[in-house]
């Protein structure tokens, strides 16, 4: 298959990037972004991120070799259903979806043939989003996870992970299943836990007087309460059965903190405090 | 009053870099530290953040015209207790505890008159702690809260905001309690969140995997969770009735996202999102 042509849906920070990144390493064929108005359009060009701007979708996805889904989990259905009657034979489908397994539904659902739908996830982001802060550079060193089937065809998920590579990412591949629990614990759960704190500061009354004795510390903690709201609340929805063990399991661990503080259990705050630190230095720390 | 000589009682983080900062930024006096081995009082001196050890607590705080006690909130009393009888009249008693009601208490108990205390908090932190990594800028453009009541001489406040503003701090007086209830939804219930996720993960079967697949989302997450798990046990379990209603507020808006969650309940997801991430984008983003 010659790649000359690579069609992105969805043009925010991720999809973007992944655009502009391709340009910027040198990929040789026309990158083209489907866009809802031809300003839009414009103004990716512009940005250096795409090479062409469609408004058409059906007209952008009948040319190309490949069609990356970046759109929320909840719009990738109506996407794949827009995009399924023009689609080549040997057209490549991929995703940058946070949630893998429904995401492979909706495409057995509609596309029925597997054979060339690679399901990816970037483990990426920013504290900004749009297409305004798109970069090429986003993806270098991080992970990229594909869940492709047994249906899939090998030279599919080859191309899809030589893009990922050229970005500088590092491609590993894992059931959608496996994924999706991973990632509920280590992103899912922690984004729902950001969002309800600051929601927490939000509701006091002396409001704006509480967020100026928030130091770096709690700036960090909440970095992640800056993300897309749609694009969360549709990651808790497709993911909902593991998003909510996930709580669950937390909450379990934050009941015997809540106890411990309650009858001043110094003991067990302690246990857990150096367990949680010892973990982090040992798994999170080390690794970077 | 000449402020000849300070002696600082705890040099990790913050009493380390306070000191070293002085003697940084041109404090005409001498630095006095306290060390339980003469060796870790050779290294302070190799490390340039103080210019004497000593061994002896009563020797070294009773030739000094200010003490500074950057120890966890659990120990202040003994070492109030210690200092009290080497002490001057004229000696300024100051702190760095995160919890300033219970210091008060303290201080008042053993030291009975308060004109000389000067009890304050600077908000600043770092992923790392210990002496080592004392940081003699590390509280420029931070927050400092100071909680002195009526019984203080205002000279001895003076001269405590003095020595912070050196340091480059932003210094602000407040109520105890006010401080107390502040910090603990900006600093103390994100610690205790922070402590409970990382042990969540910590827990699952699949350790050391589940940790791969955190990125820098989960990495500024629960950086506040590497923090001494003595000096967060302490301020737990000193500031115990703040925590708990800060807590006791978290919980109420957690299990809105829980139940919204269950129910697949998109609009209230989303509004809770929006509301969190508009929050943050006004009163933290912004700010800094």
């Amino acid at each position: 298959v010659n790649l000359d042509s690579i069609c992105i849906v969805g043009l925010g920070l991720i999809g973007g990037s992944f655009a502009k990144g391709l340009k910027q390493t040198g990929f040789n064929g026309t990158i083209t972004g489907v866009f809802r108005t031809a300003e839009k359009g414009q103004r990716a060009i512009e940005l250096g991120v795409v090479d062409k701007a469609e408004t058409d979708l059906a007209k952008a996805t009948s040319a190309a070799d490949l069609v990356m889904l970046s759109v929320p989990m909840l719009s990738m259905r109506e996407q794949l259903e827009l995009i399924a009657p023009s689609l080549q034979p040997h057209t490549i489908v991929t995703d940058a979806g946070s949630v893998k397994t429904p995401f492979i539904k909706d495409a057995k659902d509609v596309l029925k043939d597997m054979s060339r739908v690679v399901p990816g996830h970037p483990i990426a982001g920013k504290e900004k989003s749009g297409i305004e802060v798109a970069d090429a550079e986003l993806y270098v060193d991080h992970r990229v996870l594909l869940t492709p089937s047994d249906e899939t065809d090998q030279d599919a998920v080859d191309i899809v992970r030589g893009l990922w590579e050229q970005l500088g990412a590092v491609v590993e591949c894992m059931s959608a299943e496996k994924h999706d629990a991973a990632l509920a614990v280590t992103s899912h759960l922690p984004h729902v836990l950001a969002y309800a704190t600051v929601d927490t500061l939000a509701s006091r009354q002396e409001l704006s007087e509480v967020f100026r004795y928030a130091a770096g510390g709690f700036q960090d903690f909440t970095r992640i309460a800056s993300g897309e709201p749609i694009m969360w609340r549709d990651i808790c929805l497709t993911n909902k059965a593991q998003v909510k063990i996930a709580l669950d399991e937390f909450q379990a661990h934050l009941d015997v903190l809540k106890e411990a503080v309650n009858h001043g259990d110094a003991d067990t705050i302690e246990a857990v405090f150096r367990r949680a630190r010892d973990a982090r230095e040992t798994h999170v720390v080390k690794k970077l």
